[in-house]
């Protein structure tokens, strides 16, 4: 994967599909609006990507770079990479089906059904949807979708890093991005290559990548707390662990309360509505990651979250 | 007032102040986005405005262009602009007094004590709490702020015209802008003079401006309905009746249904969280309203609300 390959995406969604893959604002503000000490904070607003998270980019370039069976596109999750796998299918009217453990709130599989996508609701755990998902791809053939382990996923996301640099007219001294399964940090990781710190964050209670790092191989590691549902991956991508093992430096580690309240403050203090994944940036931030960055840029990357929660 | 007023606030706010009053982001979308049949759809974010909502530039560029006495600055008003004086003055640390009627919620009342306002409770609806609040003034000679008819308040709001066509690179064909007192529409379509329509947009239950364009003269109206905490002015302010004389050839109403389904669809399409009054600009275009602008730009204006009233 090389910064060709973001290009491409980049050339896909800028024609035919402008209308689906949002250029989404880069804010730019004093640090001192967000009470730090950097001189500028670019807050670059992907959540408010089609889907409500930054994956629609990578789920689009999946689809778009390969060969769409009469069976359509299949996938295995009940959170942003099934939400934005149907809204890419829909928009280009192929079938979709999700599976989803029997975990899976009543209000996330209505989104899905709503996306036109047939929901299976199969196994008690994640990893039994998958299983179920697999075994129905080999009987259809249809195209997988994987949430962050596949090439044009990590290239649909790294199109961001290209976009982050072409609004800010520069090249950020750092960038703060949250991991899951790390397509995100591996694809923006892979735009900017050496020429800034991209620095990962993940919640103390989901470690994937620290735990990797400090393992120096990906390792199965126990997920929960405030933002597993996002970032609940229990073992880093094998195309995430090779680039970030190239490109990324830092790895840290953040606190559930320092999460929530950093998603709090962007709500009352900013009125941007955001999922506790997409806060990580800013409590970092705040806990003082980054402070010798005079010019600093948090991906804030997803809001599908119940507005309510922010109560 | 006159378009070097608006360029003096401007400056007022780039200095020193501008961690306090933002560059709000101008969101560039294809029409086909939003399912609308224009070019393009400029969304100017000022709902992320300091305080919530654009009345931050008005309050702030009134405090800042006048000697505050020791007594601080007052005003009555349990909305918009009752918080954007108190989060001027707490940003100047200077007093405030907010008079606000027994109707006014709890949660607003608490808002207002959070950013230091001395909050007086009394009478049963806006013109008693005004009433008092006049009285006080004359008392203690503190500065008093309208939420929308004084020059320095127009003008501030008119430094959001300036934005849009820095940011846009250009002049839209058209602006679309909720009018409540008038202040926000005052002071944009100052800045754009003959050189874009200006569109003022109002409800069909809040018709302020519109029932003064019949009459030909500023009347007195009943207003009620889904938007009315913050379009709910009574009569249309004297400045805003003269500027939008000499500068608004369109004024459409809305339903509130209208409104409310553009409300929805922003949170739900678009994540963007904003109280019904900023989903007006939305509600017209989906009418037909500003259909043959090529570029339309909608000034999305607040978002203090209760995130729960979205689910």
């Amino acid at each position: 994967m090389s910064r060709a390959d973001i290009e491409r995406a980049a050339q896909r969604f800028e024609g035919d599909y402008a209308h689906f893959i949002r250029r989404t604002p880069l804010w730019k503000l004093p640090g001192k609006a967000l009470g730090v000490s950097n001189d500028e904070v670019w807050l670059k607003l992907e959540h408010l990507q089609a889907s409500g998270s930054f994956k629609a980019r990578g789920m689009l370039n999946r689809l778009l770079s390969n060969p769409i069976p009469a069976s359509g596109v299949i996938v295995a999750s009940g959170g942003n990479a099934g939400i934005a796998t149907a809204a890419a299918a829909k928009e280009l009217g192929v079938k979709c089906e999700v599976f989803v453990p029997t975990v899976c709130s009543p209000a996330k599989q209505q989104k899905l059904r709503e996306l036109g996508a047939q929901v299976v609701v199969t196994g008690a755990v994640y990893a039994e949807a998958l299983e179920a998902c697999l075994a129905r791809q080999k009987e259809t053939g249809a195209l997988l979708t994987h949430a962050y382990d596949q090439p044009e996923v990590v290239s649909g996301a790294g199109t961001i890093g290209k976009e982050i640099e072409e609004q800010g007219g520069a090249v950020p001294d750092a960038v703060l991005v949250s991991v899951g399964g790390g397509g995100l940090i591996a694809g923006i990781a892979s735009w900017f290559e050496d020429r800034t710190r991209v620095i990962a964050l993940e919640p103390e209670l989901a470690p994937t990548l620290h735990r990797a790092r400090e393992a120096r191989e990906p390792v199965d590691v126990a997920v929960s707390g405030v933002a597993s549902d996002s970032l609940g991956a229990k073992r880093i991508g094998a195309i995430a662990w090779d680039l970030t093992q190239r490109w990324v430096k830092e790895s840290h580690l953040l606190p559930d309360e320092a999460i929530r309240n950093a998603q709090l403050k962007l709500w009352k203090d900013f009125k941007l509505v955001v999922e506790p994944a997409a806060a990580l940036p800013l409590a970092a931030l705040r806990n003082g990651i980054a402070k010798d960055a005079k010019r600093v840029c948090l991906v804030v990357c997803g809001a599908n979250l119940d507005p309510a929660t922010l109560g």
